[in-house]
């Protein structure tokens, strides 16, 4: 069978999540409901990973095995017919046969968007953050330099996580004030997250620019692994998957 | 009794519109019920006019009068608390006593916002009109300056409508690309506006920017008073109520 890979945009606001679960709505469930409207049979799909409740895509990653009946134009077109609007398909293409959107994953990047007003904004608080106040957004790009690099995440590992190796490399952060300072905007690129490892840097940052920790003070973090050191976790409703990053020839 | 004027921010996507109406959830219901529960007694307001279902505000207007128990900004803060986290009051100030939101109002500013992307935007079809292909907005403008001055509007008027004078003026109408021309972003300045109007007025103006009908052709719409001859309603989550005038003393 052909192997496909397949770009997403959504609004996470409404579902459960990425992940297919009991009696839920999630994205997945969404999406492979649409496809077994389509093909008339149920083709699962994986993803290049969770995203919690309430987390956004514009660029999430899913991969299928199926010999498709119809042009991969009409495949698309007729998917985001069947989708709710805060769903849609951006790519369809095929690749490699042993393609595997969550084990083929070379790295990913994520968006932390922030909004800074007094008052909730009726039009930002399903996509951004609402933090007030002082926000040294030049501390914070300082407290970040800190987090680039190949470090022991298990800090930024939220408790309870399974996970066994916590070594992540971090290629870049950045922070960027929007529309005139009333919007943060941050990226982070890696080789790998660990289970809300971008909201919990988030958290932390945003104490630095408020002043509450030093920028220095995110070294003594890492390098503590102690999660309770970095307690706070971002909401999930700024959090963006925004690329997977694969091999060139995926 | 004092006469407070508030100013209201909403996203409208999952109310029936501003007016309380029976077994719909409302902007103005939404507002009343927080209020009566902040003062244990319901307080009627009067907003600067109806917005349809699915209509979005940045500054609507609404009046009421009452002898409010407690400061002005603890009211605010308050009734945020109890508002959902698409509506939001931003402001509330004591003024004239005989204010009313509705009877008190000069005039009306409307936004209208498109997007143009091919495939939906999940983060777009809340709060933005979706215009596939080529938009001449030069042509747009040109079609928009026969609108502006005091022109009888019931070509664009919603059909069924009662009112029996449908004389108004446009004092401006602005046309502008933003995000590297992904979005096309209108206003509307009026002393007045019948229902459905701006929503007429951009559905002309969209079949202009696409070339089905010309410039001058609005000319002839206005002229001809005829509904059937302006029949594309733009969809109403595009439309924003961005500002209500009032003398400068209200």
């Amino acid at each position: 069978m052909k192997a496909f890979k397949c770009i997403v945009a959504y609004d996470g606001t409404s579902y459960a999540g990425w992940q297919r679960q009991k009696d839920q709505v999630t994205i997945q469930s969404e999406i492979e409901d649409a496809m077994k409207k389509l093909l008339r049979t149920h083709v699962p799909i994986d993803g290049s990973g969770r995203t919690d409740a309430g987390v956004h895509a514009s660029g999430q990653v899913f991969s299928f095995h199926y010999d498709l009946p119809m042009p991969l134009k009409s495949f698309k077109t007729a998917l985001n017919r069947l989708l709710p609007a805060d769903i849609c398909v951006l790519e369809v293409e095929e690749t490699v046969s042993d393609f595997h959107a969550r084990f083929s994953a070379k790295g990913k990047t994520y968006a932390y968007h922030i909004y800074r007003s007094e008052l909730r904004n009726p039009f930002r608080h399903r996509t951004a953050w609402q933090v007030y106040g002082p926000l040294d957004v030049e501390r914070m790009r300082m407290a970040a330099a800190f987090m680039e690099g190949t470090h022991d995440f298990s800090a930024f590992m939220a408790s309870g996580s399974s996970v066994k190796d916590a070594v992540r490399t971090i290629y870049e952060i950045t922070i960027d004030t929007v529309d005139h300072d009333e919007e943060v905007h941050m990226t982070f690129s890696g080789n790998g997250f660990l289970y809300n490892m971008v909201r919990i840097m988030t958290g932390l940052l945003v104490e630095v620019g408020k002043g509450k920790k030093s920028p220095e003070s995110v070294k003594t973090i890492i390098d503590s692994r102690i999660r309770s050191n970095a307690p706070l976790t971002a909401p999930a409703q700024g959090l963006f998957l925004m690329k997977v990053h694969y091999s060139e020839n995926e």
